[in-house]
This record gives C-alpha cells, sequence and structure tokens, in this order.
C-alpha cells in the first residue's frame, strides 16, 4: 500500500525533527533542544531509537511525571496570515489531523488580543457587581467550593474562515477552518453566582470582563448568562491552559468565540448592553446596504471534510475515507451528507457517536476513488432543521463588504478540488 | 471563604515551584529548570507573573506552538508503593483533581512490564496471521488507510486497588483508585483486519503481542475481537502517548487493562488460548479453595468518591460537593448512590451527562457537611444490574490468598472517613 497522505500537511516531517536532535546525542541534544527554545513540542524527549525495540529495555517510570508527545510527532498550530502583531493573533488547529471530537489541549486554537496574560491564581478573584442585591468577590478556591459541571463543547471563532469570502485563499483546513476546538469544559454555572449575588430585575445584560492586556469585554444577555453559561476553571480534566483563560473562563455555550471572556475577572450587571468596542466596530457584520448586524450570537451550523483536504496528495485511486467534523451553536447536528461531485448528488454520511449538541460530531464517509477530478462538500443539518448554505447563498444575503469580504460569521459549504494526480486543493464551488 | 481542599494530596503548592523557579530570573531559571529534568511539567515555560496582568503585554503568540500548561499547576502521575523496577512499573493518575470525565493524555496512568518501549513509526508493521486466508502486514500509512472509529472508553488496570484487599493501605485516591483513565480512542476496528486478512472457521483465540522488551502477548476470544476491538493509533485527538503504546493500540473495551497491548505489532490467529505467562501465572485470581479463576476479563462496575478523598482536609462545616467517578466493562452506569453515614443510608447521585458504555461517568451530591465525623462511600449500579459489592462481599467469595489479599479486581465500595477536624482518611467500613 501506498505511504499516508494524512501527513502531507505537517510542517516538518519527523525525519527533518530527529535529524535535527540527533546532532548531538540523548540528553545532551534534548537539553540543546529545550535551550533553543523549539516551542513547537515543549517536553518532548528525544530517547535513543533502538532498531528492535523488543530487544532492549524502554525508558523507566519516572516516579513523578507528566506526559509529553512522541518525539516523533510534529503537529502544531500555527499563526497562519501573519497578524500585524503577535500580541493581537491567533493560531490555527492543525484539523487536517484531528481524530474523534475531542481536540488535545495542546492544540486548541488562541484567539487573543493582547497576547496570553500571566495570572497567578493564587492573586485572581472575580468580581460580581452592578445591578445585584450583593456585590462579591470570589477567589478561585472559592470558586472551586460550588457545585460543578462538565460540558464537552467546541467553541468557535467568529473570524474563523475570514480569507475566504471571496475566493478560495488559504490551502489547508488548519488555515481555512482551524479557529475551532472541542474541550471538556468543568466549572461552576454562571447561574449560581448570579443567584447568590441575587439579580435584581431590571438586569438585562452581563458585562464579561478579562484580566488580561486587552481587558476584553462583552455584553451577555441575561437569559443566557442564566441558562448555560460556565465560570469554568478546567478544561479536558485539568486546570484550563494558559492561552484559554487560566485560571478562569466565562464559556459561553454556542456563542462567538471571544464572548468566551478569557481570564474572567469581572462580571457586571445593567439594564443595556455596554456597547464594548468588540460588540461595536468589531464582531459585527456589515451588510450590503452600508448597516451592521450586531449581536449575532449563535455560531451557525457548519461542518468541513477534513481528510481529504487542501495540501493532502491522495496516493492512488481505490479506497478512502472521507471524514470531518460538523457543529452547530444552536444544538445538535443531526445529519452530515457529503458530495464527491461538486454538489450534484449527495450520500448521507455516518455520524459517530456521542453526538452532543454544541459539540463537534465527527462524521465518515467511505470513497472508491476512480481516479478522475472530484469536488468534496459536506452539508450539515442541525436539530432546529437549518441546512448548512453555499458560500454563494451566503454572500448573497451578507455582501463582501469586509476587505476580504464579509469577514465574520462565514459558514458556508467547503469545497475541496481533487485533481486526477491525487493533489487536493481549495477551491470555490457553487 | 475558607481556602480549597482540591489540591491538598498535590506533591508542591504552587509556591513552592515558584520559590524554586524565581531563584533565576526568566529564561535563565527556566532552563536551569529543564536542564535539572523535572519531568513532572516538560515545557512549562516560568513566565514573570505581573501584579496585574491587564496593564502589560501578556506573552506572544508563536508561529507553531504546541502548548503546554500553566507554570502555576504541579499535579502529576506518581509511581507509588515502589515497585522493584522502574521498568515492570507504574504511574497512577491523580484521581482528586479530576474533572467531568477525559483523562488529561499527560495524566493517563501507566503500566508496564519492561518501561516505555520507543517505536519509530516509519519502522513499524503489525503483521496478522495464523488461522487466516491471507497472513498479513500493515505498515502505519496502511492502517491509517482503512475506515476508522473514534471511542470515549476508560482503561483500568485489574490490579487497582490490589494493596486495598485485607486493610486500608494507601491515603489518597490517586494511591487506592488511579489505574483508571479516560481517553477519546481512534483507530481501525480489529474486525477490518480479521476480515482483511479471513478467518478461518477453526479460529477460536487471538494472540496480541506487543513490541516492547517483554514482548507483551495475551490471548483475546475471537468473538470480542470481532465485535469491538480497535487497533489504535489516536488519543485525545492526536497521536498516542509513548507509555499508551505509540504508535499503535490494541483497544479492548471494558477487559483488563493489561489486554490493551501497547505497541501492537502482532496478531496470531488459533484454537486455542494461547496461555502466556499474563495469563496464567499472573492476572488470575487465586480463589480460597486454592484453584485460580482463569480469563476475568471485564472489569466489574466500580466508582469511588475524587473529593472529598483520603488525604484532603476539608476547611470546615457547610456545603462541599462530593463528586466521583464510575465505570463499567461490562456497559453503561445506570446508577450511583451515595452515602455520608457508612452505608446506613443513601442519597442517589446526579450522573453527568454524557454517560457512555465502557466510560467513566462523572457523579455529583451536594452535602451539608454538619462538622461530625461521616462515613463517605459510593455504590453504583450497571446496565446489566448488576451493584457494586462491599470489599467484606467480595473477600468472603475471593478470599485473601494474596501478598496483600486477592490481589486483582478489587471492585468493591470504598469509604473516605471525615474526621470532625476536616481530615479525610482511607478507611474500611462494611
Amino acid at each position: 500500500m501506498p505511504t499516508s497522505f494524512r501527513h502531507g500537511a505537517s510542517p516538518a516531517s519527523p525525519n527533518d525533527v530527529r535529524r535535527r536532535f540527533l546532532l548531538g546525542a540523548g540528553a545532551a541534544a534534548s537539553a540543546a533542544w529545550l535551550r533553543e527554545g523549539a516551542a513547537a513540542t515543549p517536553g518532548a524527549i528525544e530517547h535513543p531509537v533502538p532498531e528492535d525495540p523488543s530487544k532492549v529495555p524502554g525508558v523507566p517510570l519516572e516516579d513523578t511525571s507528566y506526559g509529553a508527545r512522541s518525539q516523533f510527532e510534529t503537529e502544531v498550530r500555527t499563526r497562519y496570515g501573519k497578524t500585524s502583531t503577535a500580541l493581537s493573533s491567533w493560531t490555527f488547529t492543525p484539523l487536517q489531523n484531528s481524530m474523534g471530537i475531542v481536540t488535545p489541549s495542546g492544540l486548541h486554537f488562541e484567539r487573543s488580543h493582547a497576547g496570553t496574560a500571566i495570572v497567578d491564581p493564587a492573586r485572581h478573584f472575580l468580581f460580581l457587581h452592578g445591578l445585584v442585591q450583593r456585590a462579591r468577590k470570589w477567589s478561585m478556591p472559592d470558586l472551586r467550593r460550588f457545585p460543578s459541571v462538565s460540558r464537552l463543547l467546541f467553541i468557535e471563532c467568529s473570524g474563523n474562515g475570514l480569507t475566504e469570502w471571496s475566493k478560495p485563499t488559504l490551502n489547508t483546513v488548519q488555515e481555512t477552518h482551524g479557529l475551532t476546538s472541542t474541550s471538556e469544559w468543568t466549572g461552576v454555572p454562571l447561574s449560581t453566582l448570579l443567584n447568590e449575588a441575587g439579580v435584581n430585575p431590571e438586569a438585562r445584560w452581563v458585562l464579561a470582563e478579562g484580566a488580561d492586556g486587552a481587558a476584553m469585554t462583552r455584553s451577555i444577555p441575561i437569559d443566557k448568562a442564566m441558562r448555560d453559561c460556565i465560570v469554568a476553571w478546567g478544561q479536558n480534566g485539568e486546570a484550563l491552559r494558559p492561552e484559554q483563560g487560566y485560571p478562569l473562563r466565562l464559556i459561553v455555550p454556542g456563542y462567538e468565540g471571544n464572548m468566551h471572556i478569557k481570564w474572567l475577572r469581572r462580571l457586571q450587571l445593567a439594564d443595556s448592553a455596554f456597547m464594548t468596542r468588540e460588540e461595536t466596530s468589531k464582531y459585527t457584520d456589515l451588510l450590503p446596504d452600508g448597516k451592521a448586524r450586531q449581536f449575532t450570537f449563535e455560531m451557525e451550523a457548519k461542518s468541513v471534510i477534513t481528510s481529504p483536504s487542501g495540501g493532502m496528495t491522495l496516493p492512488g485511486a481505490g479506497f478512502h475515507e472521507i471524514t470531518g467534523l460538523a457543529w452547530s451553536g444552536r444544538g445538535t447536528i443531526t445529519r452530515v451528507d457529503v458530495s464527491v461531485d461538486g454538489g450534484r448528488s449527495w450520500r448521507e454520511a455516518t455520524l459517530q457517536q456521542p453526538v452532543l449538541p454544541i459539540c463537534h460530531a465527527r462524521f465518515r464517509l467511505p470513497w472508491q476513488w476512480d481516479g478522475r477530478e472530484a469536488i468534496l462538500q459536506s452539508r450539515c443539518t442541525d436539530d432546529t432543521g437549518y441546512v448548512q448554505p453555499t458560500i454563494g447563498q451566503l454572500v448573497a444575503v451578507r455582501g463582501l463588504n469586509g476587505p476580504v469580504g464579509s469577514v465574520y460569521h462565514l459558514n458556508g459549504i467547503q469545497s475541496w478540488k481533487v485533481a486526477s494526480d491525487g493533489k487536493v486543493s481549495n477551491v470555490h464551488h457553487y
């Protein structure tokens, strides 16, 4: 059988990395590598590779350890489409190698407006004030005394795919769709905190503010705050990662990513929205008539084929599994259809169980490729009955007013062209 | 509010670690620390901690990154009850701090018989032979061409809790129950590979062999192999961790941990079991009459309260959430009851959704502690109707023939005593 195409988009082959490591030997080489600051794989130790691992002892188990991934694994999240500064920037999840529904915490996408804030949890407090009976201040240990919940939820940046409105611009699914990830989040329901403080009847909005250099702020409707928001300290069974808001993040299930305020330090209740920068001049959708749509909270149903996808090369005709992810900020994915002929015909894909509300769902479809040019597409439906539109249908409503189109909330059907030589590329086809 | 008790069992407080790091400054200090080989937190970078993080820029986003946990987080898996060698050894998941159902890959328990094998995936092959129509050999890329599946599944070592048969021996839930973890595993169904090779009608067992120095081997019944086993390359959305069998592991859902052969290199079909060391002199259950029970595959239903648990100190009377994990190798947990009075009365706990078959389930119960001595217990039921027994009920059947009791397959009810000073300890109470 031919070689894999799944790793086609990796930035360096395992052999490249090994060569780099093995210039020195053993511990010295790995220390040198660590000092060089190759943050791509922090903590990965370069062990000698035996010819036959069953003929030698393995690596002894440590008295205390926090594991690292294999020295042969190199996939990283990448800062594509270089932003003007590395402080207000993003990195994209390598969806082309994604499996199942959980995103490894080390590969969860990042979007920050002032870099990753470093917050000492022992000195971090959450303040709740405004239109409440009793203003409150909680330490991290205080918060962890409350009853908690855990939920597997996706978060998607509303700018995911913003380069793709007018024409296919970037190459890989990491670049076109990598600003969405799924984790199991754990924390206290925001409703519990609001009830502790006592919400005044005239309160309609909750301001959430981060402790980062951008002091990120967004207004959350009070009904959403009471319904299912979580003040989270946990991600995938351990503390939040720093770039996800350690030690505290507001989770706003299904709403656009930047409302999930990281490094959460303050909540304020008021009778109207706060009209912060991130909900007025930014994160609004400029329409063809020059008016802007504000408060487009829910991320609409969206799907993408993660493999085969742009930048890969199919090793030949024959069997290939088509697989991808589908998600909806409004509920549960009920169906994904896949086309291999640019939307002329569709087949229903299998949804991998469990399919959870407001969570990535994994779909799969077996495909016998005949070796001729093919256009692969996926189209999802959620339990509100909403069907993922084409990019053309979106443009008809939203226009192309931004510098690269309509900027936010692109959830159109993605097309991947498989050329007869097996090369997969990003195309618009509708 | 008083300080948290959740971190009571951590090996070092965040402040200890910070002091150690901050002897030097910034990068120099962290490089020194990395060279010292404190594998507890590989790759964690010690960033300067600002007095007010909102007044300074954060850490710039990297062009390529694979994230690390916060410099303030220190929990590790630990090699308890020191085995005679660090090659045939184990490390335990710190369940006392667990949240939700997913175990972070870096904290997944380890049990290896010859250390962690270092296997180059480019030189790794899986062989399938014996009673098949066509012997087969697959490379890793070959295997990844097959249709794949993903499942959230627990794996539990059958030796989990082996010190606890005769009397309460170890202190924390990490030590008494930490040989169980849950990951989302991805790979090809073993049935697909068997069908590719063509199973001869007389085949009844499949031998699975690892590429490690122990050449770990176990016999799997053919019906189980065809039903739901997975030849897995993925764990929690990325490649298997080295200590979990990178690049390939056999997943045998619900069966005792050591059947999930790591570094899988060979499958052989035969008409009888292979009677390997690990299913004859080891991993059998010696009964009171001197006979041994063999092939005790399924891990029976079991639960444990992870917080409060041994080694913690409750900061005072009042509200505390009781939370823990329940799982069954035979199916789905349907109910968990919790007692705070040593089993005299029980209350049904809430099961956090999703509750999946052969997967950790998270349960929670609010508790108002009156400040007097209490014995906390949990008791689960699975969808076969099986109810978790007391340790006394198990001992009545199984005896105490091993050096510390009956060694394998202890799934009895765990008791934690909360003293009036808030100290939580491991007790037997039945």
